[in-house]
């Protein structure tokens, strides 16, 4: 593929405009918007609005004013689109771990038998299975017999065969990239009367999610991933109206109360996917992911994907074949509609060649033990820096740049 | 007292150059800083930054650069003296009823039978009772024998000779401002081998507080309302360190691991109060915070509290004794020791009044059935502007300004 082809790509892309709404640094190859999603020229704007004009002068008030206090649910409806969920079923608070226990519990209310089982894949994001195991321990120490089952991917269809309780996944796998089929998953196990949970952390904003039409029945996902909600971002959560009516979870604080402001000594849920609200939600921090989700208007989940899919295929053509990068290993599906919006790679050498990297203005980041993971985030990236990203990279390979003292020091984040 | 009073007051207040801190309203007088605290120059100055250079410039790197990943402990060792707690016993992290949720999990596996107790006030923070509630309920689906009994204040020392498991109480009241005496409940709790977790939203920044003194077992507190860390702040938690190496609860998400970034499938706490950080920590709300705490800077709790205590005295001795004022009970108590940084009054027309202040530039909060509330935030009140605050709230009485058909309409918010 020559320059003028990749020129081309550019020129036709349909969201190539969408760039200009992001103020990335100059002289940078943002591939870690997977990891943080860049910052929005909305969001800037939006924050100092939120704290100069609102805070600053309209103090209390702005609970009303500036419905502050509408806010998890607006947010959630606008993120309600990009994971092909209908209105009223979508609220943004919290975290992704604490939403999930709160999904979880819920999940395990409707248990099948004395000994509940929540079967999960062993390399799931170790926050979620961090998450299962403490809800565990509370039953457990409490004398319930509860359990986290794991198995691999190509174990799981005959571990839900086994008919657990609940069936906890992540979509796309964070350190391979490796997207699992929703829709036969679901209904497998739905044939063995197992509750659904997908983590949606490395999908919404990056692959177009079904979660209506897979009749999916909970789900979670990150703010600040593809989303572009700034820094530990609150959260989302799913939780399909045919469950809403019949609803418990332990996190039952005084925003999701039918009548918070009547401070009532009892708790009666609100109706709806509101009774899901724990504590005050964070009014700063999800005034910057709502304002995010505005550069996400008049773009379907499937032009994201197309997108994201194409930028990957032109990185992987620059990088295949070259004999100087014989060392790195594609970890991710090969196959292109097999992988979410990413590519990770292993190589003896990835966290140098990380660093390496990151110092030559092509950001990508470093998962333990030894990949090198890249994200194809649609909303921004251009073909031209993801093929020039990838001539970076084949240079610091072949001419051995990573060995390089200063990139062998690993600081504590990577 | 003459107006020659008041200001001989402002002049020797040696917390007077504090307000300079703050970006208030002009012609605002703001006496609802129990609820949310105003914006401080610094917080406005750290987000822009934050957001601007770290988020937008630095972007993933800022996670160690700017040291995003240690904020919930730098954060909590600035609320530490606050609170009378020595360094390593306090998080910034979550909303109060999360943290609420994992104290009370974490003491419930030291529970001295069977069926565990929780004994807390009726008048309670409702949200606290809430989620004690749902940490029930979740037991008790589960064929878990618990309860939570509440009791009111009178009756808490005998019910408290009852032995439950866990005494959980806020502070200082929310409706009425009344001040529980730590030092002795805790004292008693310990003697019938009950651990204390006391909650702190009303307190933390107001009054003073002695945790370690006092050998408070676990405390929470709200990150909004007299820290004036922004709409939503997070909330911290303290664990006092005879607790922290055998700490169980349940939402152990990844930033409370050993080693969160190595990925490992199964859950090792962080040593000492890390071990109680979940999921990733909104980085936006929380500098917010982390700026405002350095308001408080070189003042000692004592100040403090001396300050908000002699301002209330001011207001109440401008109404007490005016005729026109006779519908106005006070409902905190008149011993100014007895109460926290706040003043409520009952009164049939608590709303319109409430509105009819406000109007006039005074803020305060209602709060369900009939309470007007007001808040004596020390750093950033004066005397002269509480004198005229308690005058227009006697002008709106007198002439009966709140009689307005405008001021009875009920919002969302209130």
């Amino acid at each position: 593929m020559t320059e003028e082809d990749i020129i081309k790509f550019d020129t036709a892309d349909p969201l190539a405009a969408h760039r200009r709404h992001f103020e990335l640094p100059a002289d940078t190859i943002y591939l870690n918007g997977n990891s943080l999603g860049p910052l929005s020229t909305a969001s800037k704007h939006r924050v100092r609005e939120v704290i100069e004009s609102q805070w600053g002068n309209d103090l209390i008030s702005s609970w009303n004013k500036h419905q502050w206090i509408d806010l998890p649910l607006t947010v959630g409806e606008k993120i309600s689109p990009l994971i092909g969920a209908a209105s009223g079923q979508v609220l943004c608070c919290d975290s992704v771990s604490v939403n999930l226990f709160k999904l979880l519990a819920a999940a395990l209310t409707n248990r099948k038998s004395e000994h509940a089982v929540i079967l999960s894949q062993q390399d799931n994001f170790p926050s979620d299975l961090y998450i299962a195991e403490g809800l565990i321990n509370l039953l457990r120490e409490n004398g319930i017999s509860a359990e986290l089952r794991l198995v691999d991917a190509e174990n799981l269809e005959e571990a839900i065969a086994q008919s657990p309780d609940i069936l906890l996944l992540t979509h796309v796998n964070f350190r391979t990239g490796e997207v699992h089929n929703m829709q036969r998953l679901t209904a497998l196990a739905h044939d063995h009367d197992i509750q659904v949970i997908w983590d949606l952390s490395h999908s919404a904003g990056a692959i177009e999610v079904a979660l209506d039409d897979c009749q999916v029945d909970y789900a979670v996902g990150c703010g600040y991933k593809f989303l572009n909600g700034g820094p530990g971002a609150p959260a989302f959560l799913y939780v399909a109206s045919r469950h809403q009516a019949n609803l418990e979870h332990p996190l039952q604080g005084w925003m999701g109360h039918r009548q918070p402001f009547e401070f009532k000594s009892n708790y009666v849920p609100d109706e709806g996917i509101n009774q899901l609200q724990a504590g005050t939600p964070g009014i700063l921090s999800m005034s910057a992911l709502d304002a995010a989700l505005s550069c996400f208007e008049g773009i379907t989940a499937d032009q994201l994907r197309e997108k994201s899919l194409a930028l990957s295929e032109i990185f992987l053509s620059r990088i295949e074949g070259d004999s100087t990068c014989k060392a790195l290993i594609l970890v991710s599906p090969r196959e292109a509609r097999l992988r979410g919006a990413q590519l990770s790679f292993s190589h003896s050498d990835a966290y140098p060649i990380s660093q390496a990297l990151i110092e030559a203005g092509v950001i990508v980041d470093f998962r333990a033990p030894n990949l090198l993971r890249l994200g194809f985030s649609p909303l921004f990236l251009s073909f031209s820096e993801v093929a020039k990203g990838a001539s970076i990279l084949k240079h610091i390979i072949s001419e051995g740049l990573f060995r390089n003292e200063r990139f062998s020091i690993r600081a504590k984040v990577t």
